[in-house]
């Protein structure tokens, strides 16, 4: 890397020491085009395979869809960031290492290590991956748990988006390379994890409540 | 305080910097004591008064205890911390302050402002700690939304504790002056919000899935 006054890395604040840092090799249509093909291909898979279960809506199947989707993007992408605290030194173009490489140009606490981003990140890959497949299993065979199950995880992701979007703003929020990647990584990747995760609660809420309802009026009757 | 090479503070680590620090006024046992006797006041008042309402099972008076106990703790100390990053500074013994100068012993982290800390010190007060009183009027009219929140609070407290843990082991886990503070403040203190709600989701699953069972086998027999 040689030594220099300046920054070695593209990101941003500029005074982020990360030496041995080697810059990305794959472009960033490469890297969007693998994660897009990725899970265009896991969620048709889902839907497809979703329509050969008797009694599953169509609402279902989308949940179920956006449950493998989300799943995995929890274990594998995730899973890789939270136990790979030296991927931006890595000499080949792994793809792991590069999409990290990349939303990096978007929150430098990636790169940086932040203890609030790894936690929070560690926390999604290993207890909120794996919970998502289960919902996908729940849906697919009607468990009983299944809407507590989906409550439970989106809340999980609701509060890791918090956590994230807060501790970005106590540290100052200045950790993007410019306004197109603080708008197109930060905002817009994280968004649908706080869109998405809201209608699930809010749709599995009005569910266990009408089940409440109807085993209060069962007891009613009853007597 | 006068310029020292020394820190002007009891915690650890000692490079901390708290310009302007003013040392606690009150004494341990007195700090204790007077959440202790307030809690117990709270938690009593709840017990007297959740035995007014009909049909509130034992295990329900004890929740509503819990739930006011928790919440109020939420909303008052942890409110008070959340929006008061100069707590260190008071000259006076503000009770709440004299709390958070004591509770720092145990980990540094409150006086010196970590932003973990802080984000999820906030999300606790403004939204669980006002969800906990809904709680508490939840049980006593028998919602059908009761055990859902529960839930929601109960695994918003996990993670927060999740988060809490896991950033300071990840920063090196040397926030407590020493042993005793440690064990006393950062581990016993804490140990409670892991224990309580854990056991609290486990019971409150299982009330959501009985529900769902019981409106399944109705279902069943309409047919």
């Amino acid at each position: 890397m040689g030594i220099s006054s300046e920054a070695d890395h593209p990101y941003v604040p500029k005074d982020l020491k990360l030496p041995g840092f080697v810059p990305g090799f794959l472009s960033q249509s490469t890297i969007l085009a693998v994660y897009g093909i990725s899970s265009l291909l896991v969620v048709s898979f889902m839907w497809i395979l979703s329509g050969r279960f008797r009694k599953i809506s169509k609402v279902d199947r989308l949940l179920m869809c956006w449950w493998i989707f989300t799943g995995l993007t929890h274990i594998i992408l995730e899973g890789y960031f939270a136990f790979s605290p030296e991927f931006y030194k890595e000499k080949t173009p792994h793809y792991l290492a590069e999409v990290w490489k990349e939303y990096s140009k978007g929150d430098s606490r990636y790169a940086g290590r932040d203890s609030g981003v790894v936690a929070v990140e560690g926390i999604t890959a290993v207890v909120e991956g794996p919970a998502c497949l289960l919902a996908v299993y729940a849906i697919a065979t009607r468990k009983s748990y299944s809407h507590i199950l989906q409550i439970a995880i989106s809340l999980g992701q609701l509060y890791g988006a918090a956590v994230y979007f807060i501790t970005a703003l106590l540290e100052g929020d200045n950790f993007a390379t410019n306004a197109f990647y603080y708008y197109a990584y930060y905002i817009m990747a994280n968004i649908w994890w706080v869109i998405i995760p809201t209608t699930i609660v809010v749709r599995s809420w009005k569910k266990i409540c009408d089940a409440f309802r109807a085993q209060e009026q069962k007891k009613t009757k009853t007597r």
